[in-house]
């Protein structure tokens, strides 16, 4: 296993987040430094940093690097305009507006101190963010493990590895940490149209490790399922719902109705600040629609549709509870009626 | 709605066989004239033709046009090299192999003729097989109309339209006539990879002929059907085996068991000479296996995957019997028990 990947940092002077632009990714490995308002929405909005944890820990960083140039006067309605301006940014994330939120509320908290004691919590509470994903992920790959055997293959969907988070991952941490420990477990890796973060990402992470990773296009998951060539499916999650439902990049359902017709298990990996027990049902998730150009000729030579044809380009569905067979936290495994059980694990401190 | 597409046709002099390039659609539309046996099963492999029916129509043309220049002694051994060579271009598809075999018994029974009288009857020959394709598919399209309703949404796989048969198509043909009828129905389609056969051809023949169509990936499907966007799904077949299994461009079968989830009925439309009752079940239907490039680079500005990366590329699967609502053929629409309909519909004479 080559060195872990670190695809968020602070850099040492603090005055910027550092990120690896996973949209050039795997062509080219490129770092970009982003200071302003604006080019840290982008590198949301654009996907240069991507996946729900990454967002949320990327959004901290983000919020004390603008905070360090606010004035004392304007310190607090300058930071509520740039978190809210943020947050805008993807909807259906629920790891955006948490940890931003996070950050709002200790400032707020801090109401009447000087700017610069404001801003060194900040600082020292988005690195709080990021230490607590770096645990939360070991802990979900830990008992994302238990549920394989050596010699597993697993199917992958979008990509929820170290890119997506930070260290393991979510979906991946299972297969990064067997690997780790010399233990063989395989994966079928889906494309996932439009964006390729299968292709890019996924795929890139896991040759990284040495795990052995066969890249599919989304629609042969059904075929490598009936010839036995899969024995679970693991993805990641951007917000699940009080009763189990689960949103996670467009495709995932669709694995999942299959799985289930296959008898393959699927199972959900996700930091439990992804569980939103506000939100009763998947119906109540919002779904982003994303630009036509994502299908039509985004990363093609040319347009690969014809001029003004319409497109449908949503980029999330809900996974349905009931299709789901056990659900990963870094608090453990837990199996249906999810309603209840997230209730009696999460109830408390979510 | 626009001029029909004619995709196949011999040139006037009969030298040579025309084909729209299907691999410059929907940017550009060009004609490629073929005379050689070594471009001829290029463009199949190419898939500058491609649809089960119009490999076959092709076929049989080209077998037309390698056998002007065959000499006396050597017409019949170099007819069966010829033929040979063409039918091991693709062996999933029957038709290919169909049509060239009935190029060949044709040919054969005329042994001892003059080659100019049998190359004579070779082109009849072709010119009949394309005459057939097209009195088929109008059939199969008012047969396949009669499952739907105004107002309607299907979901389209792949291309089983005019460029992949002649004239109306397969999968595509109950569309194109509710069009010319002044009939509303829409349809989503699926983009197809790795070949993007949908959002090249299917979203192309279908705008041509004033059609409402959105095109999307295929792992949008699910949330598709979910929402209640799509009242059927049509697709077209590369072939039948006798109990109904349907092998069909790879992500059919997935789409079937979606479609099955969520209650949404699944229409196999296809002439009966896509329908092999040699072959038992789908397990005995070959499965091609395509250049792992078609995943990684093919189309794209620059490799989309890491480079050495594996993939798997399988062009078709297989549709279990049991997820087709209903088979449609030239000779009417077929319900299950399919071992048993089709036997008595096509036992007789395939």
């Amino acid at each position: 296993m080559k060195e872990k990947i670190k695809n968020i940092a602070l850099t040492s002077d603090g005055s910027a987040v550092r990120i690896i632009d996973q949209t050039r990714l795997p062509g080219e490995l490129v770092y970009l430094e982003l200071r302003e308002r604006e080019e840290l929405y982008e590198a949301i909005r654009a996907l240069r940093v991507r996946g729900a944890p990454a967002i949320g820990i990327f959004a901290a960083y983000a919020v004390y690097v603008l905070s360090r140039s606010y004035g004392e006067a304007e310190f607090h309605a300058r930071l509520d305009a740039d978190i809210d301006y943020l947050i805008s940014c993807r909807p259906t994330a629920v790891n955006l507006a948490r940890q931003a939120e996070r950050m709002r509320e200790l400032a707020h908290g801090m109401t009447g101190r000087p700017a610069s004691e404001i801003t060194a919590a900040l600082r020292a509470e988005a690195a709080a963010i990021h230490e607590e994903d770096i645990a939360m992920c070991r802990a979900i790959a830990e008992h994302g493990l238990s549920l394989l055997r050596e010699g597993d293959t697993v199917l992958t969907h979008c990509n929820a590895g170290p890119l997506a988070t930070s260290e393991y991952g979510t979906g991946l941490g299972p297969l990064l940490l067997a690997a780790e420990r010399g233990m063989k477990i395989g994966a079928y890796v889906d494309e996932t149209r439009p964006l390729l973060q299968g292709a890019r990402l996924t795929a890139w992470e896991l040759q990284n490790a040495g795990i052995d990773a066969t890249l599919i296009c989304d629609n042969m998951a059904a075929l490598a399922m009936k010839e036995g060539r899969v024995q679970a499916v693991l993805a990641g999650c951007d917000r699940m719902a009080a009763n189990g439902d689960a949103a996670n990049k467009i495709g995932t359902s669709g694995a999942a109705i299959i799985a289930k017709h296959y008898g393959v298990p699927v199972y959900i990996l996700l930091p439990s600040s992804t569980v939103d027990l506000a939100c009763p049902t998947g119906a109540d998730i919002p779904i982003e629609l994303r630009s036509p150009e994502e299908i039509r000729s985004l990363w093609y030579e040319r347009p690969m549709a014809p001029e003004g044809v319409k497109c449908w380009n949503p980029a999330f569905d809900v996974t349905d509870h009931e299709l789901i067979t056990a659900v990963v936290t870094e608090k453990g495994v837990i199996y249906p009626p999810y309603d209840i059980h997230l209730q009696e694990l999460f109830g408390g401190d979510t």
